[in-house]
């Protein structure tokens, strides 16, 4: 197991990937200045004009569903296909999979036309996508069928991905392995976007080690999580604590992160 | 009377309903934060093809028309119908109404063609939407030809809605009674999106409470009256009064909320 | 030289002038809170139905080509093309320009149908736009081959417009002068839609100053370097930087601006 969150940081703020996001409108502030945050460089863009040239730049894409409409659809497929077809990983956030049948059919979509590197999900999201019993409200995930550690495994083994399915404790799994992540905090569940940053930064390790992306994705979960136990030090709440999470990020000390990451194999 | 903001915060933390919005690019990822740091739990979906029945799983409805096009009208009519039809409360934020005949109109017609249950703006908005004397400057209220209590009641009678308008002190009046609000601070002023974040939490407060829509309108807008007296004590400016307000908001306490309400019937 | 950030300031908070943005969906509330903060009011409308009744109520335009597509592009191009009638000057944000063909075309579209006033971009995106050798990563100008006063002036020259070329130090040009603004700091670059909020508060200041665009461009960039060198003091990173920024902006003090305005010409 090479799981080093900090030897890859350390990389990917020498060589400042850039990641090209089609994300929502709720988070695209957010998502950028996380990953500016951590050291690389954004791209927002979702022209069905200009996906496939702009995807070409990137060293990893990143696909959120959380606020659709046709034209981005489309958008998201042509990026994707283009990804795939140069070999750049792709991450797939399915934002509210399991709340409408839109969001489900259109991860689906997504899925089957796209090599998906990582798909970073909610339980309840992952759920809906394997197939199990999930409750998903709104984008809150409620209840699930399955213990978490076999849903990340099934998950990945189903639908031929890495799964990362977030929660209290998060778990990635390539369909063998599956890495606990125990870092975070619960002001992350105050703050709308942070699951949504939480792939975004699984692209910005991804484009940093684009071989490995079992460990990229618990690396990028174990920085997230590290950044929110620093950011809530000191916070009163969950806006000073939003605030503070993008000064953790950019303070995100390469040499003391591995011996702060919280990670186990279940 | 039955105002107790803090009696409905308590349920509304306990109940945690789904507020669902369609709302303005400008303030989306505020609202959502607004509506989790109340204890709420929103969620944003525009998608025609999705509207009907994500509003089906949610508590209360919230249309904004800060950034109008075409589709998202459609999809405010249809989420709107739905909403009618099953017995959601809805608020309306005409954002802008009487800058442009675009905005007057799309709000006269959501008015027209949606069982609005409390309409939720700026005197001239308000004073647009009833035909009197009014200024309107972008999104700004300028002037209006009218008391803000008698505009208020006129409002609520003339285009059947409890009618919220805020300024600074609020008016929201079901045709009969106003009740008055005074809570609230001058920086909610030097921050975009606190009217919309009124809205929402407007929404929120209507979620817990359907049957009263007036009470739940006055309480809603003193939780955020409240909370910004809170945020502004300690805040350095605009930016950190922002950050601050979601800790405020969070951290509003069901028990001392009624003592801090400066509320009156005028 | 009249170049007084100062003086147009104070005038600016006396006439809390109205400018209109059609913008990109990233940075849309910051740069709506910029503009209150420093004390203009900002309108945000991009629906082809009512752009031009919208420009035709402010005292400024700014155009930001931040994530494009077919729709807002003909807004921009109406709404510039109404300003142009009136005489309402046009700020044009070449955001991404040389990254993809559908960024420099639509700049350029935008160049020549619209009397742009002042086009404020980064050294990489200018360079483009002139023709010059440039390498533009995603929205961060990597390499150009002019220097960066012989790029403003050759834009401004070339393109018929006032250049405002932000870096390190921003040179701003119309073609004959060419100014200097060594205000800033690094955490700028850290916080994404900085760039956009110069192009923000530069329409702010030429609501103020219409017929010296030179001077307002170079007055903008001064005072947000200004603000941005106070919000450093005491943050910890780029998240408190940058709710710092808008309590800097806000408490900016027209009588002490011109001394610590760091401009020469060269």
């Amino acid at each position: 197991m090479s799981i080093s969150p900090g030897t890859t940081l350390r990389e990917l703020r020498e060589r400042k990937p850039l990641v090209h996001q089609i994300t929502n409108y709720v988070v695209m502030n957010e998502t950028a200045n996380a990953t500016l945050a951590l050291g690389a460089l954004p791209v927002m863009a979702h022209a069905r004009e200009e996906v496939e040239e702009m995807v070409g730049l990137a060293s990893a894409l990143v696909l959120n569903i959380g606020t659709l409409s046709e034209h981005w659809i489309e958008a998201m497929l042509r990026a994707g296909r283009a990804a795939s077809a140069r070999g750049i990983p792709v991450v797939l956030d399915p934002v509210g999979a399991g709340a409408t049948a839109y969001r489900t059919d259109t991860a689906r979509r997504i899925l089957g036309e796209v090599e998906v590197t990582v798909l970073r999900g909610n339980q309840g999201e992952i759920a809906t996508l394997v197939g199990a019993d999930a409750e998903v409200r709104g984008v809150e995930s409620m209840t699930i069928g399955l213990e978490p550690p076999a849903l990340a495994r099934g998950a990945a083994r189903g639908l031929g991905v890495v799964a990362s399915v977030t929660g209290p404790i998060d778990h990635v799994s390539d369909g063998e392995r599956v890495v606990d992540v125990a870092n975070g905090h619960p002001l992350l569940a105050a703050v709308t976007g942070t699951g949504c940053i939480s792939s975004a930064l699984t692209g910005c390790f991804l484009a940093a080690k684009p071989e490995e992306p079992l460990e990229a994705a618990a690396e990028a979960l174990t920085a997230l999580g590290v950044a929110a136990e620093d950011a809530a030090d000191g916070a009163a709440g969950p806006g000073t604590f939003h605030a503070r999470l993008y000064d953790a990020l950019a303070a995100l000390d390469p040499e003391t992160l591995d011996g702060r990451a919280r990670i186990s194999e279940s």
